[in-house]
């Protein structure tokens, strides 16, 4: 039997999380309502410019109360394609452009988060700014590919998407 | 200036999830109000027997509507110390006991989920089970460390902290 959702309903909306309830039917016998957070798609790049510098984002985080250093990211905007997303945010982020790859695509939180991450690589970086939306401080910290894969065992990078993309494209340059 | 959380309220309270808008000063003269999913902290395990096959859990869910390959993982009790949480999981969850390490700790989605995940590396393992309290069926799948690395860029794998945990694990045991 394959798992079906049989409805869902709006039972929370605030100015930006929005929580749906869905019955879903686990086995012919058994159906379950679960929460979820309905949460749009967004996109993550690695930036790696000509000396295998990692470009990062240092910037406050109101839900872990603390700063943290991750991939330039950002949201898809509706209609847009990842592709285009990924380079709009690396322009605002980080004011570069670049040639982009898709690496991979994440989930974030499975159970309760609808939210996925399409994760790219961006290579050939060159100026080329947007004015970003951000309503805080994001710093700009280039470091070599090879520490900051050294830095997500260290307790300095935490973030699970940066973690793993950076893991991850540091095994595909062979870093 | 450092970012303070100068209030909050809870604004939704459900089955399971719970949304709190913090008023958050970012700057002397700028403060701004943003929700975030409040969610206590979390433990998943690398679970890795003395073949190197890493034990994974495959499950449905609910919030990206399909099933996943995902570490053994749950949810930190009010009052249990993360390491207690991470080897009752693993006895739940794939009937096994071990030696635990701690491996790293991340951040889900920093910016609206206050959850944390403290990761574990068991090795050891043991048969050692006890009755878990999922709703669902969940399949235990046991594959060679090299080849979960590998399918973490096949898009057989895409949950981030699984990635990024395999990922790291695998580096730290030269795989």
């Amino acid at each position: 039997v394959q798992e079906t959702i049989v409805a869902e309903r709006v039972v929370f909306q605030g100015r930006s999380l929005r929580v749906l309830e869905r019955d879903i039917q686990l086995s012919e016998s058994k159906t379950v309502t679960w929460e979820v957070l309905a949460k749009g798609d967004s996109v993550a790049i690695v930036a790696l410019d000509d000396d295998n510098f990692v470009w990062l984002v240092e910037e406050y985080f109101g839900a872990i109360n603390e700063r943290s250093l991750c991939l330039p990211k950002g949201r898809v905007d509706n209609g847009e394609l990842p592709a285009a997303a990924a380079a709009r945010e690396l322009r605002e982020e980080i004011g570069m452009g670049g040639e982009l790859e898709h690496l991979i695509t994440m989930s974030v939180s499975p159970g309760y988060l609808t939210q996925r991450t399409e994760v790219f690589l961006a290579t050939g970086l060159h100026p080329d700014p947007l004015p970003g939306d951000e309503a805080h401080h994001l710093e700009i910290v280039r470091i070599p590919l090879s520490q900051a894969i050294e830095m997500c065992g260290q307790g300095a990078i935490t973030e699970a998407r940066t973690i793993a993309a950076i893991m991850f494209a540091g095994r595909k340059l062979g870093c």
